[in-house]
């Protein structure tokens, strides 16, 4: 390091204000106005005294657009050219912020990820960033310059340019915020934040104001999508601050941030109710029980690439026992025929059913010091009438599967149970 | 050389197939019926025995379509920005060319043009090729594989994307054919070939079966678009053959050569009629003159980058001369403001002015051998009864300045009387 500062003795220059990153997914970019709405934004936040960077989502529908095209062709598009092709996009939003923040004044630099020093493992469509040679964004942040970074997108050490996987634009912001060392990452979307339980679900849902890492890595794996589930682990891994907020009005969002750093909160420790209705269950009957089993039903599955979730085995009655699981309902039919062909091999009576069940979770870090959490939710489903067809569990978070038809009473049900209604 | 060569033992190759660089337009790469269009032209030269390397241009109006995008941002958008943000068209069509072959078993490589080594000065905008570093796209061919290079841009050693200037992919397709030294470059476009005359004008005009370097380049300073200017310079100093070819029928084109390959043609050694009817006159009547009098009224207009064009100055009556020029339509009421204004510190008698003239010209090397086609260019308007306004010429061109309203009647004489009509 010192060898190469003799040479570049800008990088001992003090960093006086300090970085923010500003992430704008693809709605907050959609369309001329949008992105001169960003641009007050990012004007804002300097003013605030912020040395602003930003990961730029391509605008609104053009990734979409672009696989179209791709489509027509009959260009099953893959690989370096499918990257190549959607890293576009997101340069285009680049090109335009910088353009429109050098237009009023506001010195601004567009970077490709390429440009920026994002380098990544060699994955096409689904990189991994491996590390963000910063060298240049320092440079032009000491200059005053703000850097406009291309979300989605980096290059592997060959050069060639690489995508991360869809919504990844928040990766790419996180990685640039630990590489920066930054006060926090700004993630503007169309939602005001992240709230309580899906308020389409929930009418009495509410904004969180501030949550951790593990918890949203637990609703993400639930499938409530707000943040990209990878950018939370690399936030979480490095500390880095989350605010995630609308784009569309100046209300404050949610924190995400360390679980140490939460203020401490009443209540009864679950932050939000997490509703799934993404799930198939299969039930294999009756089957002799040896050692063995599980791998039996499960090997074939596996080898099939299908994801597994909530197994319940009961215990043995007389050497039979029964074998539960649920599957992604995309994945249903595969998974049952797979699933007769085992049960057949190892000697099954039969194997049931259903495509149309759903899980409902309750998610938070304060469970782990309120005893009762599980049995409360049991006792609230009882009372609501909903039969539980299989329960999970993890330190933070207690799920249960259910008929789909009771999914909006039960997460009403237990949403005002443990305290959460606003 | 042979140091890296040591290095890099592929460069010892032996190529047994010529290189033959494709270059599609805009209009040749529209949409996906098009680039299926393009794709089979491809095919049909591999088959042929050739080594294909593409120059692609951006998809029709997707230029136009990204500078409206700035506009509305109120973005002046010009410099680094500008450039960034043009060059994603053409990444575009590269990358679904490269897609489409690949899906059809033909392998291929996108690039962009900083990728395939398209090395430029760091004029954005209007950037020139300084080199290609074509070890890449030499490694890529002798792989296989058909490299697709996006037309109309490269970067600067710093790194930064630059763009050469609108219609410029011509001048990436040259460089590359140069740089790998191709048995010929094929510049694919929505016309088939080169004319005698603009056939809206003149229904009589033939397509050109061989033309030079030199005329093509007298013909392009006349306002003819069919080839980039700059690119037809690199094409001459490097001896690059270019056919001018249509990608929408299989007519052969026209072949752009050096003179001395050009078969020798019988006739009157004019090969082409150019109109071009975007010019203004002005003139400046009754100046006292002296010494430095050209200067006094031209400084002016060069100061606010106006090109004047043809000039015409008499002989000195009585101590007085007038002086007359021309400039492009855009320039007219500039030029005339600054022409009255120098009118009257020279002592000038008036400035006279028409907006509504035309260039009349008849091209080709064989005049030079061949006497009296000035002469019999004067008869013939004459004849027609065009008045002449102002005459200049070069070795290979004579053009005369006249009424804009004779422009069609006059190309139409000339094309006959030169033994020109189909």
């Amino acid at each position: 390091m010192l060898t190469i500062s003799l040479f570049a003795p800008s990088s001992f220059l003090v960093q006086t204000t300090p970085v923010l990153v500003m992430k704008f997914g693809g709605t907050s970019l959609a369309d001329p106005e949008r992105i001169l709405a960003a641009i007050g934004l990012i004007d804002q936040a300097a003013d605030e005294g912020f040395s602003p960077v930003i990961a730029a989502s391509a605008m609104g529908k053009t990734t979409d657009a672009l696989i179209d095209l791709a489509r027509q062709l009959d260009a099953d598009i893959d690989g370096p050219d499918r990257d190549l092709l959607l890293s576009t996009g997101e340069v285009v939003s680049c090109a335009l912020l910088s353009a429109a923040l050098n237009a009023r004044g506001r010195p601004a630099v567009a970077l490709t990820g390429q440009a920026a020093g994002i380098v990544t493992d060699q994955s096409h469509g689904r990189a991994r960033i491996q590390y963000v040679a910063a060298r240049r964004l320092r440079s032009e942040v000491a200059a005053g310059r703000i850097p406009i970074v291309a979300g989605f997108q980096g290059a592997s050490r060959g050069g060639r340019v690489t995508t991360l996987g869809r919504g990844a634009s928040d990766t790419t912001a996180v990685a640039l915020a630990t590489a920066l060392d930054a006060d926090h990452c700004r993630i503007y979307t169309d939602v005001d934040g992240i709230y309580s339980a899906d308020p389409r679900l929930v009418p009495a849902a509410r904004k969180i104001a501030q949550i951790s890492y593990e918890e949203i890595l637990e609703m993400a794996a639930l499938g409530a999508g707000v943040m990209h589930a990878r950018s939370v682990e690399v936030a979480g891994r490095n500390r880095v601050p989350i605010e995630v907020r609308s784009s569309f009005n100046s209300n404050p969002g949610t924190w995400i941030m360390h679980a140490d750093q939460i203020d401490i909160e009443t209540g009864a420790g679950v932050r939000a109710v997490v509703d799934d209705a993404d799930v198939a269950q299969i039930t294999v009957v009756g089957v002799p029980d040896r050692p063995g089993l599980a791998h039996s039903v499960f090997a074939p599955l596996a080898e099939d690439d299908i994801s597994v979730d909530v197994i319940v085995q009961n215990i043995s009655h007389q050497g039979l026992s029964d074998i539960s699981f649920t599957v992604q309902r995309s994945d249903y039919e595969k998974a049952l025929a797979a699933t007769q062909l085992t049960a057949r091999e190892i000697g099954a009576q039969q194997v049931t059913s259903d495509p149309q069940v759903a899980k409902l979770s309750l998610v938070g870090t304060g469970m782990v010091s309120t005893p009762g959490v599980a049995a409360g939710m049991f006792g609230c489903l009882a009372e609501t009438g909903i039969n539980i067809r299989g329960i999970t569990t993890s330190e933070i978070r207690v799920t249960c599967l259910i008929g789909e038809a009771h999914l909006a009473k039960g997460a009403r049900a237990l949403h005002t149970a443990f305290g959460l209604d606003a």
